[in-house]
């Protein structure tokens, strides 16, 4: 005899499909789900299915959309382009209010390692909105690490000869955060990086 | 304009309906549930709608089944009655593998504070169960906190005038801690209740 009845053990199954879910996780998720009105429920099930239904990508930008065109690319100023590795990067982005332009998802970066080439991202997707004219500036924004590095450093060696911008977004000590507690790494970028005051 | 298109947002929202989920939680689950196959959604979806619909309470103890009466109820030893607060409780038991009588679901414990009065839990059903006859034990395993002790006191207080052994799981130091860390209470109670070797 299994510890859960059939459709709870289902369910708690599914759970751990989630990112960093675990059985202990799953079951406490799969009870709150039982005590739920079942109109809840259906609501829940819905969204889901909806959210996968409905959700595709930009045919500009490779982003998350519920249209052809994304809200970012039917708006914004174009002739700056910030190209990031997945969705929720464009995401973080907004969250700086910072940036104006529009975004280029990569869906993904070259990672020799995981067998993923230059062919893999959709590289040949950015170049050929460049070709489309009026781009003046690319901003690399993927992840400080090796393949995020290295994705950059493809790109712009791509991009520099056409005669258009390519910029890096900028390392260095997190705001709020303590001298202390930098790694060597981002302390010794943010000293060659250091700017007049 | 929304930090979320429409369909990720509502399914972002959905999640955190879930224990624990805050936005940042949900917002990677929603994005897994899109990096998902549609099979793999729509699984997900059926088996939280079938979770709901299947899932019901043991007409006897009150414990989750899909059936009329559980596998427990209809299989073991109905002589000794484990008394627990909620269906996981059972669960928790049952992964001790040390008792094999059935279980008596009380679905919340008598709480002033929150207006839980002894009406409200499935104390009636439980003196229902005695009345049939043939029950000789009740062992009182709702959590050691003031409303689980409260409620294992009133309800011992009900059973023991019908002559019915009414019992408490021990309190003691967890095994495989350290004395150090139990805390006064735990330690006070482990002395107390101390066992000759």
């Amino acid at each position: 005899m299994s510890a859960f009845i059939e459709p709870i053990g289902r369910l708690i199954n599914q759970f751990t499909k989630l990112p960093g879910v675990g059985a202990k996780t799953a079951q406490r998720y799969a009870y709150k789900v039982i005590n739920m009105t079942e109109d809840e429920v259906k609501e829940f099930a819905e969204s889901l299915l909806k959210a996968k239904s409905e959700v595709r990508y930009c045919s500009v930008c490779g982003n998350f959309t519920d249209r052809e065109t994304c809200d970012i690319c039917s708006t914004r100023d174009s002739s700056v382009i910030c190209v990031v590795k997945e969705p929720k990067d464009v995401l973080a982005m907004e969250k700086a209010h910072e940036f104006k332009g529009v975004y280029h998802v990569l869906h993904g970066t070259i990672s020799p390692m995981e067998g993923i080439t230059p062919n893999d991202i959709k590289i040949k997707e950015l170049l050929a909105r460049i070709a489309q004219g009026g781009v003046e500036e690319i901003i690399m924004a993927t992840n400080p690490d090796v393949e995020g590095e290295a994705t950059a450093m493809y790109i712009s060696s791509l991009i520099k000869p056409l005669g258009i911008k390519v910029s890096r977004l900028a390392h260095g000590i997190p705001v709020g955060s303590e001298l202390e507690y930098a790694d060597e790494i981002t302390l010794s970028r943010a000293i060659l990086d250091r700017k007049e005051i």
